[in-house]
Formats: C-alpha cells, structure tokens, sequence
C-alpha cells in the first residue's frame, strides 16, 4: 500500500497552491514531460491521444462546414512576413529565425510560423482568379512556434499543436458569416464535447488580433476563477488581399478584393479541461473525449475465473465505449489511484464475489458514486452513465462559473471584486482605450470580451463615469 | 469544347518526358501548389486528402501492434545532435539552424529535427527505468526538415510529412522482430492500399541509415524503370543507448541498455502512386486510398430530373463508397478530363435517355471500359468494380516490376542493362564496399537492397568476380 499512498500524496492540494496542482497532475497524469528544449514540452500518449479524440472530433465538425485541410511550409521568408505592417509589429518580436541551412548562410533569413496568414494570403493570391474559385475555405492541423519567456505546460510553451482555418471570400458579409459560424462552432464543440461553457464575444481593438478587423473569442472560466481564451475566430475584411493583392474577376467582369478570415484553436484546450474538472486526485476527463472511457479493474486477478471475467466485461463493453483491463501485476488499490489520476470516467471493479453474485461495481470518477450492478445490465448502465457524466461536468462547470461572476457598477466595487473574488467580473465601459489600460494597470484585469449577450448595468463606464457603451466581461487571464 | 482540350493538352506525354509529365500531374491534378519558400511545397486539398487517407490508414494499422502516438519539439539543440557520432555527421550537413529567437541570439543555436532518434533517446533515458517500462512503442505524425539542393514534388522535398516511429527493447531479439513486424506492415499496406510492389530486404552497410546496425527497406519500381525507396525500418541495437545512457533495471536486478529501432513512411509514397500507376490523363488513384472513389457527372444538367437523379445516385452510393455529384457549370467533357485528371476510380453519367432507360454508364479510370448498368444494380456493380480495380492496378504493376527486372551475371551484361533496359537488375556481389562504389561510379546504378528473397545466379560477384555472397537488387534511383 505505501506506493498507492505515494501516488495520491505527491499531488499538492488545488487548495493550497493551484498552480502547483496544476504542474503536478500534468506530470502524474503523464500527459507531458519536459525536455531538453527550453520551453517545449513533450506529449505523452495519455496527453497526445486527448488530442487526437479533440482533433478527429474538431475536424469531423469542420468538414460538414465545408472546410479541406491543406499543409502550408512551416517557413516564412522574412519579406513575406513583413508584407501586412500590423501583423508583422504583433509577431516578430516573438519568432525564431532560421539562418543557416547546412553549413550555409542562407540569402534571406526565414521564420518558423507563429501563424500563417502571410503564407494563405501567399497561396490565395497565386490560385484565386475568378469568382468561381471562391470561396476557399481551408485549414491546416499543425505546430507554431513562438518565443515566449514564461512557459507552462499546455497553455503557453514556445512550440504548440494546433489547427488554423484561413477563408477567402467573395463578400465581406460572407467573411463576417464564416467567422462567426466558426466561433459558434468552436463555443458548441467545447461545450458539448469538452464540457466547458463558453462566453462569446467579441475582443476590444487592444486586445484583437494583429492585422485583424475584428477578433471574436470563447472566453472560459478555470476552477481557480482565472479566465482562459480558448478559442479565436478573426475578420480580415480586405486589409491582407490589399497588402498581398488577392483579386478575383467577379460575374459583372470587375476586379475585385477578397474577404479574409482566420480561427484557430490549440492544445490549450488541454489546460481548460485539467483546470475545469481536475480535483485532488488528478485528472477528470469528460466521457466524450476521454481516450479510454471505461477501465476495469480485476480484484484478485490471480483467482481463477477473474481475468477471463474481466476480458468478458471488456469485450461485452466494447460495442458502446472506449474501455481497457487494467490487468497489470500492481494491486489494485495503486491501480485504483492511477485510473483516478488519469482521470477515467468510469472504473468498473470485478472480484471473486461479484462473479459469484453476477454483479459488478462501477465507480463515476467524477463524483466517486459507486453502483453495483447485475452484470446482464452492466452495458446498458454503463451507456447511461457515461451520458450522465457528461451532462453532469457541464452543469457543475456552468454553476461554477455562475458562481464566480460578479457584477460591478462602481469603481471600487470592481477593484474589491477582482482582490476578493476571483472570476469574472461584468461591467460597463465607455469605449475608451485609456479606461482599458487603467484597469489592467490598477488591478491586472483585462477585458476578455464584449459579450453578444449583452445586459445594461449602468448608464456609466465603471472607470471613467462617461457615457457607457457597452458590457464586457474583465478578469485576471492566463 | 476548347477548354476541355486545354485541360489535357497541358499535359506532356510520359514517353516523351518522364519528369516533365510528373510535374504536369502534380500541378494539373492540383496535388501541390510551389510555394515561396525555396524547396518547399504547399499540399492542396486533392493532395492532402491522399496523405490523409494514407495517414488514418497506416495509423490503424501501427495501433493494432500496440504503438502509441506522441509530439515531440521540433527543435534538437547541437549538443543533442552530437551525442551519436555516426547520426550526426549524416545528418549535420542538412538540417536547418535556428539561431535566433525574437531579437536575441540563442546561447546554444538549435537545428529543425531532420528525424528525432535524439529526442527519443533524451526522452527514454529519462522515462525508462524498469524492465516494467518496456518496451515503449512510440510514433509521432510531423514533418522533418532536410536542406535540399535539388529538390521535386513529394520526392524530395526542404521539408516533408512523415511518420517516425520510435521504440525501446529489453532484449535484442525483440528490437529485431519489432524492425521486421514494421518493414512487413509497410510492405503489406504498400501492396493492398496502394496497390504497389514491394521488393523486401536489407540494406548494405554503405546504404544504411546514420547510426543504424542495420536497415531494411522497400523498394518499388516506377514506371520509367527507376526504383523508389518507399520506406525504412531500422535496427540501432544499443548505440544510442550507450550514447544516450538508456539504461533499466531487469528482473534479475542488473542494469541494462535498451535496444532501439525507428521506421518511417513519407508523403513521397503519393509520389510513388502517381509514378506507378498514372497515365497520360493524370493521375490513377487505386480505390483504396483514393480520397473520392466514384464521381457522377450528370449529362444534361439542366434537363427536369437529371440533378435530382444524380443526387439520388450518390445518396444510394454514399453507403458503400466515397462519392460526390459534380454539377458545376462546366461541360461533361471537362468533368470528365477534370475526374481524369484527379484519378478518380470510376465515374458514373447519368442523363436523360438513361433516367429513361432506368441506367447509368461507370467508366473505369484505370482501363477507360465502360458498363452501361440498370440502377437497379448499380450499387452492386459499384462495390465490384472498386475491388477489381484494386486488384488489377496490383497486377498491372507486379507484372510491369516483373517485365522490368533483368538479371546480370557478367559485368558487360550488368553494364548493359543499365543502360539500355530500364528497372531493376538482379545481380550477385561479394560484400565489398568497393565493387558497390566502382558499380555507382560506373553506372550510376546503386544497391537497392539485399532481398529476403535470394537466388543464386552465379557464384561470382558481377563487379569483381570474386566469390559472391548475396543477390543484391541494383538500379537507378529517385
């Protein structure tokens, strides 16, 4: 028993230090181990398969859209970035430069991607000439790299996984359309899937992305009242066709520029799920995405009979979800702990006395309830459960964040909320930049959207007393 | 009807020139797109969809062996890379540097990974410490950067996709059978899903891979009579454990260096798909991997009923094939040509007099033969046709690999057949470096591989006439 124990005690309490928790469960759960290159992280299998189950499900949902995946070079020649001016101020502080290839100095430095928009745009003005070749809808699965100084596993490392759309289209109201289908998209996929609700919105001009018209985002909110960005949908309108000239003969035989967007969501999306459902015992992974749904654990597997049960259940299982035997030679207590810490939804336990009694337990990772259940109605159990799990991760992820958002229409109840309360914080606010970056300044809150369900507060900006405009949500942010 | 011919005109004849007629069908049948970045290309929707196919395909097979996929960075500092002295004086010379992140020169500057055998080697020398750790089975699904001089469309390109596999043993004996278990996987998916044949067998010492005890490939035959290496298993033994210091604690308590090998297949089999089986209307894709198997082109479009048939037709279809209807506004010619172009399997017409005649008409891609089909049995006549095509596209090319293998017992003889009979050539060496150098400077010819299949065609080597110890395949290569 004392390497059960060791297991379940190297966790640090989410009470005591959330971010070490954080760091801890990451680690046992072996989703990641660091490496060798600063600020990258390796995805184990337990870390790399939760992103394949987002990832065939994310693609799936992209392709009833219409969208065709593509693969652009992971290179950026130095005068292609620079081509679109914002863009290029917002990310070339943060790239790597590739100089040398071989023993040669190349002619003209190139950057890894941190993104890809100068490389569609590239492609687009290249293949786009007529009407008829419009709209593009494409998107690439693939890694970026950007230099950050501070790193964490899944939410900010120099390298990550992720997928980026880029459209091109004839209209600006199309391009408008597309973005917000995708952040509909996006806000339904981690809801449904990932269990996690979402605030929609759309970002200030400070916060929006470079180059873009107009960001919107999914905005979540993490067990410690932190807010996560968890997915960006962004319109071009026609700035980048101008800077990369992407013309197309329209049907009146005129020349026209077309209408961008770009979306992305990354591994990040990883993180969300840790600190949305995690406890003190690890991991908690919603049923829908979980790699292995169901892990059934022997109990005196040596017994006669228990294994060939186990294999039995396994079997039987099958056909309604994604399960294992745990039929390793640690006990099952360790056993036990370790499905825990990586966060199985359910764990079905089968000894010598159930077999006896044509019975098994099932325990809910979630809420450790235990049923036991006649073994001819295990299936259909089981089925249920995994439902309920669902439903039940995303009732208490959305109580949660309803609990921690509160109201301010004064100055000083603002900064009280964001030094008491952690979470989101709704107010009102004039529009102003200034008003913006006072707040970050005074309380480190940022505004983290304008949400499309907006509610009328006040009359005032919460900051600066003038008119208000709209309601944004604020919060301190990862 | 000018249109339809532009289409097909483009495109060079393969007798006249081979290359040219490879570079014709990756742009016409819109596989690639040349990108701004020197030596590197854009893969469009037709093309990736291939890999795609490729890519899900293989995936399921390496999980059925028990690998794991995982991401590892894609970054390798120069220390790494010098751990295993023979890997990185094969690798040095071509890989990319980086140098610099944001504004600030890296203390240690940092290559792309050209391969990642470094980075596992750091990963199991820190995950691996038991015999209860083993073996570790893992893959990753990324892309690799080699710097090419002269580089071609899926052949040969800056930066490739691939797969790479990576796995660590307790014993020598299972890191050999786990290096064949894989060459026999590719070879068995080469021939079934991508209907070509593979010739299996070792590489000789002057031909391995960089660090490797030994390494088997398979070797395919194009139609111009050149050989393309298709994909790569290799056995490192326990070098790089002793460089990396990879070692675990067996069952009798002594500590023990695992024993490694690595595998991989690249986007460079599509190039081999189109060198194989196209023709001089583009691209044959063998069903099994062709991302559309069937498309309807409707005849009269316009005409009552004719769309809404179609539509019918590919609702009946979907259930046992990828199908799509196209009814862009292009004449039937250019669909056809187009649907040729692209190596569609079968098309299926639909018009008027055959919604009259309650028919259809399939054309097969391959062979041109047409079926006029009651729709009654046009579901049935679809499934057959698929696997027939599979089967004869296997054939056709086994017998043209056949046709296309000569054997050398004398000097002239082998002198002879480079240069006048395209294809393999069967000849018997002695195992010294030296006639394998005087055979390539000669020739241009180089050792394929050493066949698991042998045959003894002399007892002499072809080069030297000294004894002979093994029957090498010999040609000239992509």
């Amino acid at each position: 028993m004392a390497s059960d124990k060791k297991l379940v005690e190297a966790i640090t309490s989410m009470e005591d230090d959330f971010a070490q928790w954080y760091t801890d469960v990451v680690k046992k759960a072996e989703l990641i181990e660091y490496s060798s290159v600063k600020g990258c992280m390796i995805l184990r299998p337990a870390g790399y398969s939760i992103w394949e189950m987002i990832q065939k499900n994310l693609d799936a949902r992209f392709k009833e859209t219409g969208v065709e995946n593509v693969y652009m070079p992971m290179f950026i020649p130095e005068s292609l970035l620079n081509k679109e001016k914002d863009h290029v101020e917002g990310f070339a502080p943060e790239v790597a430069w590739v100089t040398h290839g071989g023993s040669e100095a190349l002619s003209e430095r190139m950057c890894i991607r941190p993104t890809s928009e100068t490389l569609f745009c590239d492609l687009y003005s290249n293949i786009v000439q007529s009407y008829r070749d419009l709209p593009k809808v494409y998107n690439q699965w693939c890694s970026v790299c950007r230099w950050e100084k501070t790193t964490r596993p899944f939410l900010r490392t120099t390298e990550f996984l992720w997928q980026e759309g880029h459209t091109a289209h004839a209209t600006a109201q199309e391009a408008e359309e597309r973005t917000i289908q995708m952040l509909n998209l996006y806000a339904d996929f981690c809801e449904n899937e990932l269990a996690i609700p979402m605030i929609k919105g759309k970002k200030t001009d400070k916060e929006k992305f470079a180059g873009a018209e107009a960001t919107y985002t999914i905005e979540a909110l993490m067990h410690d009242g932190k807010a996560l960005q968890s997915g960006t949908s962004h319109n071009f309108g026609d700035g980048f066709a101008k800077a990369f000239d992407i013309q197309y003969t329209d049907k009146d035989n005129t020349l026209k520029y077309v209408h961008q967007t770009s979306w992305g969501m990354t591994t990040r999306l990883i993180g969300a799920v840790i600190m949305v459902h995690g406890d003190n015992s690890g991991l908690v992974l919603p049923p829908r995405i979980a790699p292995t749904q169901v892990m059934i654990i022997p109990i005196m597997q040596k017994k006669e009979g228990v294994l060939e049960k186990a294999a039995e259940l396994k079997e039987m299982l099958s056909g309604v979800c994604r399960v294992k035997v745990d039929d390793s030679d640690k006990t099952p207590g360790f056993k036990f702990a370790e499905s825990e810490m990586r966060g199985i939804p359910l764990r079905v336990e089968i000894g010598p006395k159930d077999i006896e009694a044509n019975q098994a337990v099932i325990v809910r990772r979630d809420t450790r309830e235990k049923y036991v259940v006649c073994i001819d109605e295990l299936q259909g159990k089981v089925e249920e459960l995994l439902v309920t799990v669902q439903k039940d991760m995303l009732e208490r992820a959305t109580v949660h964040r309803d609990a921690h958002t509160t109201t301010a229409t004064t100055y000083e109840e603002f900064k009280d909320a964001v030094a008491t309360k952690p979470g989101f914080i709704k107010a009102m606010w004039c529009g102003d930049e200034a008003c913006e970056k006072k707040i970050k300044e005074d309380t480190t809150a940022t505004s983290r959207c304008m949400p499309f369900v907006q509610e009328n507060l006040s009359d005032t900006c919460v900051c600066c007393g003038k008119p208000a405009k709209t309601m944004v949500y604020w919060g301190k942010a990862y």
